[in-house]
């Protein structure tokens, strides 16, 4: 591990990115946004991914000059074609859209159809809190997972961010429906680490903590067995409706995960509730969320809590990153 | 165990209800809601539920005689008070504004402060579908289950109901953030029967399928662990501040569970993809996920799927009801 400072990551990517035709605004917020996954410690969603971003970028996959266009309007919600574009821009233009939706009429929601992976689902809750809203996203995958009772990969792990906004640090929670998130199965396998929880199946069928088995086995475990297994479904009938894109059984069928389909929902919760009253109430219930004592003598957290924690460090430190893939990426 | 007709079970609840003060129209309404629940098989907020309902009514707990009153309109969102009123009624009201709100504008939302348990929350997402719109809602509740990483009840299981309108049979996820239910605990314990999967932990703080163990340890179980946590966490956060009610924070502190927050969307699916493609888009979905082999050999159910089936059973022979808890019914 070496430590790089934010800015000189930022400036690297974006380097990268104008390289291969990225407008120099366009890189910028590209870059940007993958460089704060990598600050906020979502080292599943960060620099890893960006080689791959890149050939993707390169090979046509990824579409990097296209925009979102509206394809129909109906009171509080409109849909837009992401145009096979880059997932990232395209989720923080209809995360942006759905705020201003939100402004005045209370709520705004968009769906997104015919997108690319945007990296990390927290990043646009994130984007909603600071503009005073609530943020809901979710987005469809190809399969990565089987429905509960069986065992072939059929359904998405429909990543799904909620995330409220409050001055010392927004809630935001950001989970994939499997118990682990494919990036981290990956990571962790890379790394030689074991879950700390069962995280799904071998191939002798039996729960295992060794994320290359669950990699090998593709049986990850939803969250809650049954109850994540339907989630995930109708948060794919969800997503594909609402944006009148594509569902995850069409997804599977194609040879790489193109073409999904994203909502965002934005509720103004500033104007709803007024900024004090937002504030004080968001502050009385996570006191009494965190005031309870926690079993191993530590604190109880709030979601979000300690990835403010990391991206303080990673600012005051440097941000850590893998020595080989910092290599790979400085090279490219 | 014996057998009763809808018909007679519905009006041995309505002559109870009108008996206690009900209009003949409100007390018809919420019998159809407790006899439905139990028609589907949802013996954990149907029957046995009754008698502590009817309890509260006379006790003052619920005001069987208020409706929800409007206290504020933000363009997609209506806030109501519901003045203590009965939680069935007040939340099937709650849902038929959303969807009210969705014709048109595409969507509705509807937060509702100050009102009593629901009982079953898919009730209202079923009533979201027959009118063809996707239906969302969740409700807070007092403190059911410690954060994840602390032994102390401090969190709601706050239940969440997603649901997506399909002419052979709604989707239907009703989930509450524990692996197991209050309800289900309760009656599972009753019946002297385990739990399939650990659903919590005994006062050794080890984890269990004793239904009685978790309800006398408090230690019942997060969907997902940390992820079911932070999602109960933020379910009541969003409930209460897009109602302005109450928080679990607060409603714990009470003796009884009372004041709860709740939300109610709609999304108008019939009008946004058109009926025909909902329907298509649907079944298509809904086919790719059931098509896949079961590890049992059985069959791969979506949510809502066996529920029906149940439905139908009890309509062509009799809902099956506990004859003390019969008994005890016919002699109030």
């Amino acid at each position: 591990m070496e430590r790089i400072t934010f800015a000189n990551l930022q400036a690297e990517l974006r380097r990268i990115l104008t390289s291969i035709g990225f407008s120099a605004e366009r890189g910028d917020r590209c870059a940007r946004l993958f460089a704060e996954n990598e600050r906020d410690g979502v080292v599943s969603h960060g620099l890893n991914r960006f080689p791959g971003f890149v050939e993707n970028c390169r090979d046509g996959t990824v579409d990097i000059h296209a925009a979102p266009e509206l394809v129909q309007t109906m009171g509080a919600i409109e849909q837009y074609d992401g145009r096979s574009g880059v997932g990232l821009l395209n989720a923080q233009f209809a995360m942006g859209r759905a705020i201003e939706m939100a402004g005045g009429n209370g709520l705004g929601c968009v769906g997104l159809k015919n997108t690319n992976h945007w990296m990390r689902a927290g990043a646009y809750g994130l984007q909603a809190c600071d503009a005073g809203c609530i943020g809901l996203c979710w987005t469809n995958t190809t399969a990565l997972m089987p429905p509960w009772g069986a065992a072939e990969k059929r359904i998405g792990n429909n990543p799904l961010t909620l995330a409220v906004p409050h001055p010392d640090g927004h809630v935001l929670l950001d989970m994939a429906m499997s118990q682990y998130s494919n990036g981290k199965l990956e990571v962790m396998r890379r790394r030689g680490d074991q879950l700390t929880l069962a995280g799904g199946y071998d191939e002798e069928g039996k729960l295992t903590t060794d994320p290359g088995a669950i990699i090998d086995s593709r049986r990850a475990l939803p969250i809650g067995y049954w109850k994540g297994s339907g989630l995930a479904l109708v948060l794919d009938l969800m997503a594909t409706l609402i944006s009148g894109g594509d569902s995850t059984a069409v997804i599977r069928q194609q040879k790489n995960e193109t073409r999904v389909s994203q909502v965002f929902i934005a509720i103004d919760a500033r104007s709803l509730a007024g900024a004090r009253a937002l504030e004080q109430t968001v502050g009385e219930i996570l006191t009494d969320f965190c005031g309870v004592e926690a079993i191993d003598g530590g604190r109880i957290r709030y979601p979000g809590q300690g990835m403010l924690a990391t991206r303080q460090e990673n600012l005051e430190n440097g941000i850590p990153v893998e020595a080989a893939l910092w290599n790979q990426v400085q090279g490219m």
